[in-house]
């Protein structure tokens, strides 16, 4: 039996665009959190997850909770941290998810340890993470382009606040990875202006599906109007707006499939989503979820009820990307190529040896466990970031307002 | 990577007492099928399921289709098996799962393949199956005493075909295996007989949770009336009707909860039974779900809908046992004391190491994959019952209509 001898939880931060979308814009560091979990024999697990200081307190708190614990014993995992956390709750400030339980709070506690131990049990029986998972069903996963609009900033990727702009980008982005599909983050301009974007993608790349996510900045009204002039044009449209009842009232009108990430995101929502028929497709993220495990079986409920399954993705580093690559290798149902940010974070990483998506997808690591290495110098270096960045709770609203005074969050805002 | 060298598929029959049910009685003898994988190192794995020859002339079909198979490739197991049966469709004859289909066929078949591989995998990594499945929430699984009206047969048992025979029967059980609950496989008399020998066990028993199972043989209307006359008196009622919606119509107005094994028996069941609100309670039996980690994902879904969850039994030998066991020892949301024929076997089995029932649970094993050793001269002794029998589908019904020729299989009967 070998059992957890230490946990390790490093905030870090790595210079982030300034990427808009419907709450704000990103701030010039992203925040995450590292976890390693050191085992009796010396070998180390990751997880990454969210990096904002009241999540952090809270992983501190776990980190504790699990010192000797078998690494096998997921089980073990959740109830000793569920102790340790009680009915704290830590909100996400970001508003992605609704409004926070202490169930969601467990779930995004429990899931950087999870993926850890995953990793451990992979190291120590010699199989990769997927292996852990039911097995591989494809060698490579699928990721989309995922474009924003965006200020100039200090990176190289230049501004985008129109058709033009967003084109560009994602011809640069496409040159770069070879994105077989594309996303774009709307809710920041009128739809009129999106949906002329999003003509402009399809014009300019005829063979690629398309995706727009407005993040629920528009009203069910709204959103059926953007759903009919959008026919035909979109393989799903995401979030358009906000709740299951508002959700459900444009699943019923729109000519293309609705996925989400903001009115699905904990088991509880599923009973509701289902009966009302909100969504056709689940965007899985391991990090609110409560695990790779927790997201097998939500794709277990998706193929039972007919539903697809993609995923979602927040600003993340390789340990994240090695994750979410052997989860969609588990998952059979996976019916869409996965998001990512991976293009916006310069090739920054706490990893030496980051999965690398070319062709549109990453090739699924075979080695034990997630596959990917800690480079403690650059983990230093990015912690170090943290320390300097004075960036404690990611604040997409606040940063754009300290250039628009004016600017108010707003949802739906049309 | 250690993969699978040899398959083999063996038939066994062991003695089963004239056990009482809907669909007639129990023939002298019950079939099973063994099941042993052998890896590439020498390790077996082992499997069990039910043994009539249509379901072998499958099983038979899937071993030679998982030779080389990766050992933790459970993905590439059903894909296997789906691709050498085909559309091919074993029916249930006994009828306890509904119509059959295709989907139904394969999880059945794919069943003990999948256990054998995951005691082969606990095996190769030195860890019991249940940390395969998320880890041990209990170390010890209930059973409870599953007690038949039943002729006088050549079992030691007796007679039982009252409610005072039903009472000495659950005593002598209890007396042996320390039951803390009590099933009543019911069906067999008029519903008025069954209640009274529900009563006699009340008053018997007044401390133990009782349970009533007439497998379908009543109408909506004679059930509800039932379930009107034994308020109080049952923790659940199993299966009163046939069908979603008649189980529907009873759920409605019975006072206590439902349970079934008859009309959830596969995943495609799940979103009408929710939408009637037919159940509250699943009996999962991995050996049609599809197998264990098929059982793991149906109990996500039954604590997201908040149903609750326990095990089904047919006769069986003490591999199932074993798997039933580390299946409950993994899923925390088990509500209920598990079903199991094993009293009824008299010990006969295939294994040298049985696990033991008493004070009315089994101690988990936490020894490397299923914890249950083959004993190659049991096996090979009934085979050879198998071989002598003759016997090679299960039929309740032709077997009681040998004794009295006007029988008649008719559900509902009442």
């Amino acid at each position: 039996m070998t059992s957890v001898r230490e946990v390790i939880v490093t905030p870090v931060a790595f210079p982030d665009p300034p990427l808009l979308n419907s709450a704000g814009v990103h701030q010039p560091w992203a925040l995450r959190a590292i976890i390693q979990v050191r085992a009796a024999d010396g070998s180390i697990g990751l997880g990454e997850t969210y990096g904002d200081a009241p999540h952090l307190a809270l992983l501190t708190r776990a980190a504790s909770a699990i010192e000797n614990l078998d690494i096998f014993d997921l089980a073990g995992l959740v109830a000793k941290i569920a102790e340790a956390l009680g009915a704290a709750d830590a909100p996400d400030r970001h508003g992605l998810t609704g409004d926070s339980t202490a169930a969601k709070t467990l779930a995004r506690v429990v899931s950087p340890f999870e993926v850890a131990l995953l990793d451990l049990q992979g190291q120590a029986i010699g199989r990769p993470i997927y292996d852990l998972l039911g097995g591989k069903v494809r060698d490579r996963v699928p990721f989309s382009a995922y474009l924003f609009y965006k200020w100039a900033g200090t990176d190289s990727w230049g501004p985008a606040l129109d058709p033009a702009g967003i084109v560009a980008q994602a011809r640069s982005m496409i040159d770069q990875y070879g994105f077989e599909s594309i996303k774009l983050k709307g809710g920041v301009f009128p739809p009129d202006e999106e949906i002329a974007a999003i003509r402009a993608l399809r014009d300019a790349f005829p063979g690629l599906p398309l995706r727009l996510d407005p993040n629920a900045a528009w009203t069910p009204e709204t959103s059926i109007k953007v759903a009919e002039q959008t026919e035909g044009l979109l393989e799903y449209l995401e979030d358009p707006t906000g709740g299951l009842a508002g959700m459900a009232e444009v699943a019923a009108l729109a000519p293309m499939p609705l996925a989400t990430n903001m009115c699905v995101v904990a088991f509880a929502d599923l009973p509701e989503a289902i009966e009302r028929g909100s969504v056709q497709i689940v965007l899985a993220d391991h990090h609110y979820w409560g695990g790779l495990r927790a997201c097998v079986e939500l794709a277990a409920i998706c193929r039972t009820w007919g539903i697809g399954v993609s995923m979602h993705s927040n600003s993340h580093l390789g340990i994240s990307l090695a994750a979410m690559v052997h989860l969609a290798a588990a998952t059979p149902q996976l019916t869409y190529a996965v998001d990512t940010h991976t293009p916006w974070q310069s090739g920054v990483d706490v990893v030496s040896d980051p999965l690398v998506i070319s062709g549109g997808a990453a090739t699924v690591p075979d080695t034990p466990g997630l596959g990917v290495t800690l480079d403690e110098d650059k983990l230093a270096e990015l912690h170090d970031n943290w320390w300097r960045c004075g960036i404690r709770e990611r604040d997409d609203t606040a940063y754009r307002q300290s250039f628009e005074p004016d600017y108010v969050k707003l949802r739906p805002r049309w």
